[in-house]
């Protein structure tokens, strides 16, 4: 299984990134990208996390969804431990291919978060006041 | 307009930061949090931006998207130029509170994206087949 970046195209000009049709994913310094994840049936999204080349290769070969754990810095198979693996259905990059987004259907107990949520996006900030250190959140 | 991370609450411990109601939004160490931007009627994703605490505070007193451009390496105010300003009807923050969700409607021609797609993410990876330079995209 690749494990470097070179498993993928090098990056070509920007109209040609923008514009091609071979996949020239960009990972930044640390050789990660970033992934956002949505359910595939109610878009919600689900969780924001990043992936290396060999997460990314691992995850367009077998369909499930395999990130960078930041935390514990390893490969990280989403689910592996709670059987909550993500099924991917669509994996799609943005015009400047720097950015995943991933359509998943989250298996087990349907729950993406570690903490139990559905969604790691459990809480909403106020908007419409100057931000400040006390800027509440409030449960979605 | 505060313009550093001081204007938001200094972060807590782990559980701290999963429970409470405050919110303690992490920068990176370039002074930046990820925003992903759907569209607040279909849920598709729109784009993946960057955000300084300028913008982020920016974005939550006015309910206007502003982000920061990297590649400019200034505040951005989404939609300045074209008139595709974004409108946001919910902002939210994931677990760790290190990345962000924005909901929103796109003003103007209701166009997200600079190459004239609605969304940024307007080409998908085929999956299933090992990884390679060759991969191909799919336009959606």
């Amino acid at each position: 299984m690749p494990a470097d970046p070179a498993a993928f195209a090098a990056r070509g000009l920007p109209a040609q990134i923008e514009g091609s049709l071979r996949f020239q994913p960009k990972f930044d310094a640390e050789g990660l990208i970033p992934a956002v994840v949505t359910d595939a049936a109610s878009g919600e999204v689900l969780m924001f996390a990043w992936m290396n080349a060999e997460a990314l290769a691992r995850t367009i070969e077998t369909r499930i969804g395999h990130f960078w754990s930041r935390s514990r810095n390893k490969l990280w198979k989403k689910g592996e431990e709670s059987g909550n693996v993500l099924r991917i259905s669509d994996l799609s990059t943005d015009c400047d291919q720097d950015a995943l987004w991933l359509k998943v259907t989250v298996e087990g107990d349907g729950v993406a978060c570690h903490t139990g949520e559905r969604s790691c996006f459990y809480r909403s900030v106020e908007l419409g006041s100057p931000a400040s250190p006390e800027t509440p959140l409030r449960r979605a």
